[in-house]
């Protein structure tokens, strides 16, 4: 007979804190250091403080609550983010958070026995109005003091001077940085923010590893014609070109990927851009994501070569910047079978599968076993205030999550 | 033996009419009423007076140098404009007027006998300030006065004002209409402003008619989805139909069109345009041009249903606003036949050609018989300081022009 948790204060706490910066239809606002974040932090201090566990709130800002907390022990840690996209919903991040504050209360209140202490967090930024994931990547020890002062957000106003408007020290992020051996392991439950589970109509997805991805821009030069005066086979149309490019992308993701690769054309932008000037420029932006890191770098080598070899035949020149790269993360494995071994007893339907979104468990993988739940979103929808997620699946994957901590910590 | 201009004292036009208006590196900008355009407009007039031909300025402000006019009998009339695309070439249009110009002179100088009346036009606006080919529409008596007092350039200024600040009154444009009794025939000189000529190495093209054209504003619209999560066979993205359509332009001017036949996306716009969204509606400004107007009918219905099928298998919605339709212009076939034998007994090769780009000839075709001859320009280049015919192609050009009108007026 598994744990459960309390699921009616556990949905008053998802309807109240989605209540916390919402701007009516547009949905919730509550970017790292905002009003909206800021009055979240308290009302969860305030739920922590009543629930009777130790509240600590380290250098990154990120709110931890603590049972069992003796400094010695390395705990079992669950959490995830309290921050928002501009007009995000009301699970992503929040449903982590709030079912692991659950989870620590319904095994004190039940007095659950378990061997190793249990922290639940609300991580800092991980939405990035700051670049991302700041409160996880703290706490890893990822961050630089250089790469602290420079960071701000889209209207150019600097971390530090958030921090400081709160009354806080950027300088102090640094000391989150928490020690292997102080973490036993991580979980994280979180919304899939994809289709895959509710089409298939499957309740709980165990995530097996986080998408790595590389994004770049491309560019292909040909020449500006006069769309009425050049004829067809005169042409060294850059646009002709990417299309032609983007007509490959399912070849290549099937020569050289596999289910869980994906790409795609975000945006393009042509020059001069006028309806009867043949395109001389187009800029788009690319991006590839998969499980597997020798796939990521396969995948790579094979948009590069087509992208080279449409290029020579259309006469056109070709260029591409790296924006970004991030290697994937495997989760724990022992860790994946705990989930999956319990859902089993539990007699809940799985999928292992991928995360296709980056989540501050990436990060916790560098530096613990580390494992992500997933529930369903319906029809894929997040960062909108359509997102939403079934309370019976909410409710299935909040005891799955407290059956897990009991089960590490034990 | 044929009739010839004087070529030097055309070149030393042509080269004093390139210093009117240029903003050095940039080009010539002589928009229609501007202070370039009113420049040469007025060094244009003293041309006409010093060469003691009679200068006929009409409603539309057109500048008609005139040999021989007696108000009578139907007048033989060449022209092309004065005025320039915002950093233009020295030869669009200029071409045209200057050379008329020239023909007029040499035929009264040399006082080579015709039985009709000889006019050389400077149309207003042809290049679009307010719309395009203004001059021309009001002699041929396609405007309103709706359409006079509606008619703006991008800053908002409206017809009437830029005429008023010169001391005119927009009122008298359509005044300038002409009679089809008043005109024998039309014939315009003017550079190719396409590639055909130049890579072909053929010194004159005999315009046979003027493509017309469908532009459109095709829409697609799928959904919006996270390009991490979302599986590669569970996407509506749009800007993959969109890339399938374009893929699939050769093969529908292939199968339905003819070498005349062009079509071209211009301009892309994806929404919401993040490089991690699959798109949800991508926007392009496609165009088809072709001589006949059966084929680009068929064209037009071709483009419809592959849009809808593509967009019916990708699960998309389609929409398509019809932006602009212009019907194709034949020349009148006996002007075509003359110009084509005047080159022949000069020597000249010729290739028979269609105009891809729009002239005044193609509005002056439905008041006279019309004809255009082509030079060649090198690499296609127009609308640019780069703009450039080699002087011996301008002179036979010139001269095969002086010919036409002469044989025609005979």
């Amino acid at each position: 007979m598994q744990a459960r948790i309390n699921f009616e204060r556990l949905r008053h706490d998802i309807e109240t804190l989605a209540t916390v910066g919402r701007q009516e239809d547009l949905g919730l606002y509550r970017m790292a250091f905002s009003d909206g974040d800021w009055a979240a932090r308290e009302w969860l201090k305030d739920r922590i403080n009543a629930a009777g566990l130790e509240l600590y709130v380290d250098g990154a800002v990120n709110i931890h609550a603590r049972l069992g907390w003796d400094g010695k022990r390395p705990g079992v840690m669950t959490g995830s983010h309290l921050d928002t996209v501009p007009g995000g919903g009301h699970l992503d991040g929040a449903l982590g958070v709030l079912a692991g504050l659950e989870c620590l209360r319904s095994i004190k209140e039940q007095n659950l026995r378990t061997r190793l202490p249990l922290e639940a967090v609300a991580f800092t930024d991980e939405e990035g109005r700051f670049g991302g994931m700041l409160g996880s990547l703290a706490m890893c020890g990822r961050l630089t003091p250089e790469s602290l002062h420079s960071a701000r957000d889209l209207d150019g106003i600097t971390l530090a001077a958030a921090m400081q408007e709160r009354g806080l020290d950027v300088a102090q992020v640094l000391r989150a940085n928490r020690t292997p051996d102080s973490i036993e392991a991580f979980v994280e439950l979180h919304i899939e923010q994809g289709p895959v589970l509710d089409r298939r109509g499957i309740g709980l997805g165990v995530v097996e590893a986080i998408t790595g991805l590389f994004k770049w821009n491309v560019i292909l030069i040909g020449r500006a014609d006069h769309a009425g005066t050049t004829p067809m086979d005169m042409r060294r149309d850059a646009l002709q070109g990417l299309a032609e490019f983007s007509g490959e992308i399912p070849r290549i993701l099937e020569e050289n990927g596999g289910a869980r690769s994906r790409a795609t054309i975000g945006r393009v932008t042509c020059f001069p851009g006028a309806s009867n000037v043949v395109p001389e420029r187009v800029e788009c932006a690319f991006e590839c994501r998969d499980t597997d890191e020798t796939t990521l770098a396969e995948l790579a080598r094979a948009f590069r070569r087509t992208l080279s070899s449409i290029a020579r035949r259309r006469d056109l020149m070709f260029e591409f910047e790296i924006v970004s790269e991030i290697a994937p993360v495997k989760c724990d494995s022992s860790v994946v079978q705990t989930i999956d071994e319990l859902a089993r007893e539990a007699k809940v339907d799985t999928l292992r599968m991928p995360s296709g979104a980056a989540h501050d468990t990436q990060n916790m993988a560098g530096l613990t076993r580390a494992g992500m739940i997933f529930v369903p979103s319906k029809e894929g929808r997040s960062h909108s205030p359509a997102e939403w997620t079934a309370w019976e699946d909410i409710e299935i994957g909040a005891n799955l999550l407290l059956n897990t901590l009991c089960r590490l910590a034990s």
